[in-house]
């Protein structure tokens, strides 16, 4: 991924980078510049990377960082090419560097840039509402419609035929064509993503975005975060129900349907042609394979393979459930 | 029930049905004219109708529509004056001709026509707020106050001594009196209803309405979809609390209170004097009786029989429920 | 707590009271004045208060009030320097005595005094966006911001370095520095609380307010309810993810972090270090313990000593848990 629509402040010198994290610079020989922050996949030659757990070890070999962000117990794990940096905390020093390179990441204040979009250049082009208003960098393809008092803040780009309803509020998002957004939503926003800290908690800069693919629709009153270090997408021809919420670098398969009241909790990806009832909840980091029923109220703690149908909380599958529930069933209430 | 909002393009020559469903129209003796398309039972004569499922085929029998879509294997269900159109797939056939007759029920697209409410003939009798904007097709009966950025869409009849409150979209909607609409409430919308499509789904068209009756409040950022061919109905002096999705087709009996979060999926029928905790789930298409207990967190997936008290995930009586966990209850956690 | 912001209107003949209360004004020999209406502990002479239940026996032995709305069956609890005032139904007549020193809290109408910011002394301020109006009785700090299309109602007061993002409404709250509120949030209104009454409830007076502490972040599109006769309290740096649901009378600890769609019912007291996972709901007069982790969908129906971990709904110990669901974890799904 690229980051599009965060400005990198960067390059900045390794010796800037060490004084920040407060490690002793006296080892530095040569001052080189570092470009920017990225993760162990992604990272380029003279980028900055981290490595915060030995699960990542694997990945961790062939990173072409220059510098990695770790600790004294991982850092044997990094090729030759990559520098280690040994701090206490990965991710408390991490979140300082991200913050360093993209300072704008870290907070949702609301948009000061935004105008009306009648002083805009879309005002010929777009069917609009009352109140309507339009950030800086902002893209809009021909035949949209934006509702009253949407907010469409600084870094999205809209596609073709799409239709925004009234009291939105979009940022840092790519909708392509065709797309329904429905009244009171909120996407693009940071994620919940923060590192804990007795009396004032350190804020985990979101410098992804979301990507709301081709045909979707998403209803009334959901909130979709971005991606902190990935992006939070949701493929073609998928609809959402209302009062969803998606948390950060969720994806989401095409042509699945999420009835209303669900939740997902941060980097789950869901495979395609997913049904998930009303109020289901999946928790974070898991995989959920393709053509996956989950019976609404369910609750997923565990990763789901292709063609499962579940339910329950925790969600099993479903002839369990029913199995367990047999008496249930059969008898009157 | 007479779809009073939206407009009926009808009537169209039966010659013109079939062709847009791909029927054969060689054996059109007399190319009638069809009024209107409606259910098996509200259907007149010179009205098309559809019959999709056996469950139906009592109430198929007695149809007065001269037309129903059907299959190969249903259509010797129907009556002599009422003729089969034979179609692959009932349900997308049946939204191909409820759009011809109904076009502007697809889609919920702002409301352009909307104005501000000091432009139109409210503006002596209203109190008001700012940016408070006003749609075609709009009553407003006295000593009614509407909030700041409230936007009263299209189709949208309020009763006497009404407070709607801020930034609340309503369209389609009929509000009796003394009703309270809270800060942020979506009503009206189309429901969740359409035939999933790979690719591009179809959508399914809402031409009901949702009714709310007297002396009803309903919380914070709530939903409440408009009907897809039946209205979705709120009875009198049932309060509802925040963030609560009512789906399309539900019905609630009067005097019921229902707590935040509560999700109620399409086409549910609940009595009066219904009782439902916090964050409980009902799903689509049950019967939930008269004086109904639900407790909080509980996942309804059975009819209810009047007078029970229902708890657990599948909600079971409270009871069983009980007794299952006493173990949990008796001991310390 | 002394209800800032709402106006008493007393103080009243004690007569008045009884004939509002429709009590025999007979025994009355000195018609002396009530200043206020108070709970038990917190009354002070020539104040009313309420004892409807034997729980609160103890507290009532010892009350200061000069008079007390009750039963014949608990009259004899009171102190000698109390008069009961005896009647059918003690809450009933409560919200009758309440909401005629305290009307303005019944109802949440729209603040109509509201104006715009930039005509009022914050506009050089604060930083700004469209359409932002503020109410009667505001103060802000310095370094703040305040979103587009946001409405700060009346009785409100924000501390230093805030952030209030856009579509946000709040009312009779207290914020205190470096809290960030994110967009579509609604707080401060009146709690779900209310007298279920044939054909018309009677609403239940709400005279306390919302107090969010430093360093605290509400997430997009959350409700905070404010207290009927105590004040709901988040302390600070306790983080709120989106969508979540704090009802009237809730007391959060510090550092506390609650994922998205939590709903937490009336009452209920929180310690301080709690975690919350996603979707998990509280009942209603609950009390948690300090440093508890509820999983993520948990129902909590119990009080929850210090330092537990608990899953499941009824939610008990997390070791219970993982027990019963022992087979589900190892096996494959």
């Amino acid at each position: 991924m690229t980051y599009p629509f965060f400005k990198n402040n960067g390059p900045f010198k390794i010796s800037d980078i060490l004084g920040l994290l407060n490690i002793n610079k006296q080892k530095i020989i040569n001052d080189s510049e570092v470009f920017d922050i990225r993760d162990l996949l992604t990272s380029n030659k003279n980028d900055i990377t981290f490595l915060h757990s030995k699960k990542y070890n694997d990945i961790a070999k062939n990173t072409n960082a220059s510098f990695c962000i770790t600790t004294e117990n991982l850092k044997n794990e990094l090729p030759k090419n990559c520098k280690p940096l040994v701090v206490s905390n990965v991710l408390v020093s991490t979140c300082k560097v991200t913050e360093k390179f993209y300072p704008s990441s870290i907070n949702d204040h609301f948009d000061n840039s935004a105008i009306n979009i009648s002083e805009t250049e879309f005002k010929n082009k777009v069917k609009f509402g009352k109140n309507v208003l339009i950030g800086d960098n902002v893209t809009i393809g021909s035949n949209c419609m934006i509702g009253h008092n949407t907010i469409i803040e600084q870094n999205v780009s809209i596609g073709n035929n799409c239709s925004i309803a009234s009291n939105v509020i979009i940022r840092n998002t790519l909708i392509k064509d065709n797309v329904n957004i429905l009244d009171n939503c909120v996407i693009g926003k940071h994620g919940f993503g923060f590192f804990p800290n007795k009396d004032k908690n350190l804020r985990y800069p979101h410098i992804g975005i979301v990507i709301i693919e081709e045909n979707c629709e998403i209803g009334c009153g959901s909130t979709i975060d971005r991606g902190s270090m990935s992006d939070t997408v949701i493929k073609k021809n998928t609809f959402l129900d209302n009062q969803i919420h998606i948390a950060h670098n969720v994806k989401i398969g095409e042509n699945s349907i999420i009835a209303g009241q669900v939740g997902i909790a941060g980097s789950s990806i869901l495979g395609r042609n997913v049904k998930i009832g009303g109020q289901a909840g999946i928790s974070g980091h898991l995989k959920i394979g393709d053509n996956v029923e989950i019976a609404g109220g369910s609750g997923v703690i565990k990763n789901i393979p292709d063609n499962s149908k579940v339910m329950g909380y925790p969600a099993k599958s479903l002839r369990k459930f029913l199995k367990e529930n047999k008496w249930f069933i059969k008898q009157p209430l």
